[in-house]
């Protein structure tokens, strides 16, 4: 019997709604390269969450395609980007970003956040011209890669710093779901449309196939974007692949109750583990989470489920990391708890 | 009610079988980026077909995507790639080649086919060293964007010539299911695999929803070739999308199945515009035909039909192009003859 | 004995005016990277004889780096340059353009001229976006690759047309100074700053030992050139040995007096070769001259001289090229007249 | 009356050997692009010191092009360059080595030098494959960033780790001759030779106007290197400038004297600050001096004499930095001295 994987957020395929949608539209044409009427009603349903009539939207196949062809586009040859030292285009992009031609100025970060200080540090350090990469664009990732997220307050103090030294703001939202869900945020996506310049939606990590929806709020960057998008090879002949997923995710809450229910499994979880007498290495703020547990329970745990070892605390204990999804089963969560209980005792 | 539209072979989603294959998959959990059984089963199906046991295969969302990763990850920053004027690379990717850094030398082709004369004219023409870029690649399509075919023979010259000249050799398969099913074609996949350093066979115009498998029988250029899918933003956290669909095609016959009915198809519509008195203006060599009828005839079509007007012949008459695919409707097809011929009497 | 060289116009060093003026400054103390005294003074010198006060002006130490500094920092990735096919950037930069990511549109030209109506055809035919890379620049270079110039009605009809078009002009003056001085040329320095967006002033070709001066009428592009110099790798450390050596061709009449003493140098052995009874392959407008002769007169030439042997004619003649500069010697002019005599008698 | 200037080893035009051979040489007629005799006699003069007679060698204007020209010419796309914080390529390159593609992995460094733990260190946090960048070239400077030198026991140490670990490894050497000449090193020309890959000889701040020669030890590295010369824009047209420069550096020992010379004094003036009762923020290791003084001081020093202040250390004094070079005039060195003393006094 195969082991339950806590390993990620993409091991199963998509929502059963989804297939469905893919299925009843399957014979139909449509027009290519995301002119068809689903794209659309995609793009529709989008901008009704986002209180945004007229936002530019595009579909992209996978996010760090959304990160290269956003940057690209966005930066002339001489500018950089400020990210978190942990960050997705930092350490798990196989330098796509510096491929397209732009250096990534590093801020060290152990929760993966930023903070307007971070900026004006990373500004005030680059400012030898012209001899140093002008600082042009801030990336950011919410939820982060350490499974954090950000409050509206700090989105909005990040954005005025952006502002006030002539900084594009970049949301990299392949958890956006999980953050905006979380019970620690308040932050709407109508905020991140009000407070960024160009952001995406992940679909991927919420229940569709594949697909990400790159959102641009700012005018300047939306201008020939699809130019790019062909250029890096993001242009799928059957756009509507990307259209009918994301208007299955925004034509209703289904989105927003797939991540929240994601959330809540990995708060079971949390709970769980400080129940059992564990500690957390973070607090639990979306569906990543980081328990210090001994390494007898670890073995244990391991016979039956998947999950990473992330860090090692001393030689008895260690950080664990569990992910939950849309698609985390309930009954394997009740497995997982009865067996960390039965370890732990 | 809509017009049905033989505009190109991407209009429709996927063949049931692989709409069934991934709902039959879709909640069972498997390793992310490619490394899941249904990519590795797809890859063994095809290996079959290559008769290749142990050739590298990966699998890409898009055509663009497969040029790009391919061409970048095989040539050093000097060298250039020869194609026909008329090639993908050239007219229709938004200059994705040079974006990643290379030069295309051009050779006029008419039908889209390079010969063993053209290459050696390319690399005579750009031999003053170092100041022109060196040809390192030549890059064909076949079926070509004109829908023309090579047979065996004609790769076997090509291969030989860039042999001869220290050349590299990718093959464009976009349309290589009906370039292998065409009658006019004597190619095998095994062929392929023999004298190209890499190709791709394409998924998109065959029936899958997306996808395209890049094979390659040059060991060295499949050294460390994940990197370069990574880095151009090509892995699928959920690559078993892109697995099932090629297993789903090459498990069996399928694929050959599919391309052969839009090519028999394509041969139906192409003998019923000269059983209607019009010419062709190219020989129908697989699914995509050139008729060049009146401007009476196009507006009486184009009432129930989409297609495109290709070129002006003169004041009276126009080439017009029908693409025919896998989903073709025999029905309409046979409503188009009928038209035709009421239009054409 | 060597023989003496017509090869190229850069087989010498320096004008001695400029050898003093760098031994006269050598051991003062100036600021680096550009800011120095003397290139001020370089910049101010060549600003008088443009008429314009306070146009950006920098220098860099080649043609081919101004190309790419130019083309790099003034497209966005997506946009493409439109040049002729025997363009310095298509054939004589090993793909330099393309490296820095930008598709060039070649248009076939035997004079190596472009014409309004050349520009309208590329872009008519690169409008399929975004398939296509977006036409953006044009690039002409006066004197052309084949020694033809630019009246100042061709400059002011291609200026209007980019303008209809929403084109960048780009003029490349790596023998700009020839074709100012032509007896064919209307034209004059401020006409260029007036109808170009940028161009460059060729120093190493009108003798400097190197350098090209890169003026910038459009400010837009203007904006943070030197971060693109210096990302490039363009930004001398002793940025005064450019200065001085523009200084001292721009303080009065240096740069003219010795492009047109090249021009009539070439003028005088151009009228010989017709006294002789030979035919030229193409006019003589700079210091470029293409004339038709016997191969056995080649043969007695090569004895004394050297020079290209351009383009076989049949089997008894070829064109052959010849180049003179601000440094050729009249006694060799006449030696070589009195060989031509004897040999073509 | 201006002031002495110790801001850098590039504030003056070339040593008058230099402008002698110039002179003596320039009107004679050479080949073009670093074919002529004066530049293979400048590369033999060179390879006499390596100790290497058949070792390549190129001649380039400048040191941020010559690390453009090397990174991207070895570098396959995916692959890294590892470098410590503080490297040139990493703060004063304008994002050079980005814009080429790669990404630099840094590690902290104070004194700006590397060792083969901070190599093992950065290999084992990269070797997320395909995630992350491959890290596939060190690169150190010799002298540092920070004036420190390696000794022969370091390099050797540093290239053993590097070849343990498939690394190639890249000496900039823009202040290689201080660091050769410095009391502290034991290592040697042909130390560098045998222990490096590829590396570049600093003309530029040795006596030169201008001029980096690049050594390629690796042949593999050296294979088809001049297109990647031509396409970055660093050839010449006369490329005699650069190799007769080099040439009279080192047909005899003019380079070690010269930046022996720059070493000395900068001894004397480390030992005058220690005798005014000062201190060092940094041993000298070669011409770069670090002392800490009091503001006072460096206010009257400002007087007559520019330097930076290079970081503050409280409210009171600063630590400056002093630089000297081939030119540095000794009549200056005791003005300064005796101002010094005088305010310290």
């Amino acid at each position: 019997m195969q082991k339950y994987s806590f390993l990620d957020d993409y091991s199963e395929g998509c929502h059963p709604t989804i297939l469905e949608a893919l299925a009843s539209t399957n014979l139909q044409q449509q027009t290519a390269y995301g002119d068809d009427e689903y794209s659309e009603q995609g793009r529709s349903a989008i901008r009704k969450h986002l209180g945004s009539p007229d936002v530019a939207i595009h579909f992209v196949s996978g996010g760090t395609l959304a990160n290269i062809i956003i940057i690209a586009s966005a930066l002339r040859p001489h500018e950089a980007v400020i990210a978190a030292s942990i960050g997705h285009i930092v350490l798990r992009e196989t330098g796509a970003v510096e491929a397209s031609g732009h250096k990534i100025i590093t801020l060290p970060s152990a929760d993966g956040k930023l903070t307007p200080a971070d900026i004006e540090t990373a500004v005030a350090n680059n400012a030898h011209y012209p001899h140093m990469a002008k600082p042009r664009m801030v990336y950011i990732s919410n939820a982060t890669e350490a499974g954090t997220v950000y409050t509206k307050a700090e989105v909005v103090a990040l954005s005025a710093t952006c502002k006030a030294n002539n900084l594009l703001l970049l949301l990299d939202g392949a958890r956006l779901g999980v953050a905006l869900s979380s019970p620690l945020s308040d932050l709407k996506l109508r905020d991140v449309v009000e407070h960024t310049d160009i952001f995406w939606i992940g679909g991927t990590k919420a229940g569709t196939l594949l697909g990400e929806a790159i959102v641009i709020p700012n005018k300047i960057l939306a201008t020939e974007f699809s130019f790019h998008i062909k250029q890096r090879g993001g242009l799928l002949a059957k756009g509507r692949l990307l259209g009918i997923q994301f208007k299955a995710l925004f034509d209703g809450e289904l989105f927003f109750t797939l991540t929240q229910y994601a959330n809540t499994t990995a708060q079971r979880l949390s709970e769980a583990f400080i129940a059992a007498g564990h500690t957390l290495d973070a607090p639990t703020e979306s569906n990543l989470i980081f328990p210090v547990i001994p390494n007898t329970v670890i073995e244990i745990l391991q016979r039956d489920f998947e999950f990473y070892t992330w860090r090692k605390i001393d030689d008895q204990s260690s950080v664990i990391r569990i992910a939950t999804s849309w698609a985390t089963d309930e009954t394997q969560i009740d497995r997982f708890i009865k067996t960390l209980n039965s370890a732990s005792g």
